[in-house]
């Protein structure tokens, strides 16, 4: 369904370049967003199975795709994350669209790809509560998946490492290209109204643009949650830190993409804030020790509206059963 | 997509008669299933939205597709589903595939229909946890689902009503048609082997076709779970005297649907039993008061697994993102 995604994408640009409408793409510090070339379609299939398959988790009943809710913006839309035993997570689950353009994964950056990122929450006791090695052993119990793996790595026998790597390859697929702003970056005067350039043009001059820029963006730095005034924080997350030891990084967060913005409420690590108004007037006060208007604050949301893409489109995966030697899940123990 | 679906399945049937490898219908008490007729594309549309919605929960985390997840057969494999703040159900979610078929919902029968039904979980305190008026509230407020109301319904005021009437729609479009067994029963003699039509005559001289018959192979009466034998249970469920308060209905159960029963483990209603094998063996000697042989256990498994039809084969919904004054989910409250 991803090919059709992307041949339609295709289509859509012939066709209107073929019209005339668009003129050169615009030298901006946004870049617009390339949809995703899939040259593996049986590896992203097994991955997308993978990452809707609760049997990854320790209870059968958490999968990638609940906190990573691919019909909502590819979050769960939670200030945290419900985890194992309905643990309540240190975090607010960041989006999956767009993450393979991140300089790395986690809000600290503790993993520095995908592959890495996909193994984590299957083994944290907070989130899937599971180990790699259960995982694997689930997997090669069901014939569906041996045969899936057997055909995409070329060996039936399941470690963690393909796991991941299929994980890795379906999210890689999970961009979001043709935004409104994309439209307009690429020559298409009229994708963009007044207010939202109006907002585009604040969003610059103002220093957004220091921090968020790129396709994505953001995802490409760390930046200390609050710089000209502290940010009052509940959640003791303390960013990179974590891994680096710094104490420089203390505070430090991966600077969140803002595409799909719209979708992915609450805003921040720990999800404090419920509105993108909110979200934009704390990064004025607290990052760039500017106070914007309410109509500033307006047009600054109208414009990050437009950076909402096409959603990746694709059918819901039908998953392999259980054989009768598959462990069976324990949720209650 | 469903409707592309039943072109297909439509198309598929064509082709096969033109290609006369069928010949008449066969007089059998299982009867094939007809793909589901959709008369209403754009409520079907809207409740595929709202089964996967998990803002009908307190917690925005549970969403009817939790327990009946349509990439696992239309239920959670779990012996009983896991509900809000992580509570143990009393009960094994039954399938959603064919429900539309049943005589009545859930196990014991108290909801007439599936519309009765949709409503049931939202509100109860172990599952969703959440109010209809709340649910109602949350949806009111999300502009994208109060033009579908208002496209759908002529009215843009969202009531429980609308709601569990096009979960309701959804829902009946779920059904499996073309297992091998219905292509058998239409005429394909290639369609089963010698073990499956062994299995199905076993199935049938035995009388385990007493009660699973029709087009959903069950879920037309209810049936004493111990018959001949008494069912041992640690599950305090009691069945059907819970809607009638007679006594001669306690421990009577609506008997399942067989359709993709390979899909839909654990078995029963406390899903005690984990394989088909252990499930035959049970329902032989409690049921029926025979005791079938591996060999014969081994025949009647082989028939069950040519019950899987084609699964519901659809897009993931894209579900309207929250406004600013959407109530927020309450998970940790």
């Amino acid at each position: 369904m991803k090919v059709k995604t992307t041949s339609l994408a295709i289509a859509l640009a012939l066709t209107t370049v073929a019209g005339g409408t668009w003129a050169a793409a615009k030298d901006e510090p946004i870049q617009a967003l390339q949809a995703a070339k899939v040259t593996n379609p049986a590896k992203v299939e097994l991955g997308k199975k993978l990452f809707f398959d609760p049997r990854l988790s320790k209870s059968g009943f958490i999968s990638c795709n609940s906190c990573h809710n691919l019909s909502m913006g590819g979050s769960d839309n939670l200030k945290t994350s419900i985890g194992h035993n309905w643990q309540q997570g240190p975090i607010n689950a960041p989006t999956v669209l767009n993450s393979s353009l991140a300089v790395a994964q986690f809000w600290d950056g503790r993993a520095p790809d995908l592959k890495a990122q996909a193994g984590g929450p299957i083994a944290n006791p907070g989130e899937m509560a599971f180990t790699h090695e259960l995982a694997v052993d689930v997997l090669q119990s069901i014939p569906g998946y041996v045969a899936e793996f057997k055909s995409v790595y070329g060996s039936a026998r399941i470690d963690i490492d393909k796991v991941t790597d299929a994980i890795a390859a379906f999210e890689e697929t999970l961009v979001t290209p043709n935004s409104p702003f994309d439209k307009w970056l690429m020559g298409d005067e009229k994708a963009l109204n007044a207010r939202e350039l109006a907002g585009y043009k604040l969003f610059k001059d103002s220093g957004c643009v220091a921090c968020h820029n790129g396709p994505a963006v953001g995802g490409t730095s760390f930046q200390k949650m609050g710089i000209v005034e502290p940010y009052k924080a509940k959640s003791p997350a303390e960013g990179r830190v974590a891994v680096t030891g710094k104490d420089e990084d203390r505070f430090k967060f991966k600077v969140p993409t803002l595409r799909n913005v719209e979708l992915t409420y609450p805003y921040f690590h720990d999800g404090e804030a419920a509105t993108l108004e909110q979200a934009v007037d704390v990064m004025g006060r607290l990052q760039l020790g500017r106070k914007y208007s309410g109509e500033e604050v307006g047009q600054i949301v109208a414009f990050l509206k437009t950076l909402t893409g096409d959603q990746p489109l694709f059918t819901v995966p039908l998953l392999p059963p259980s054989s009768n030697s598959t462990p069976r899940p324990t949720p209650f123990d």
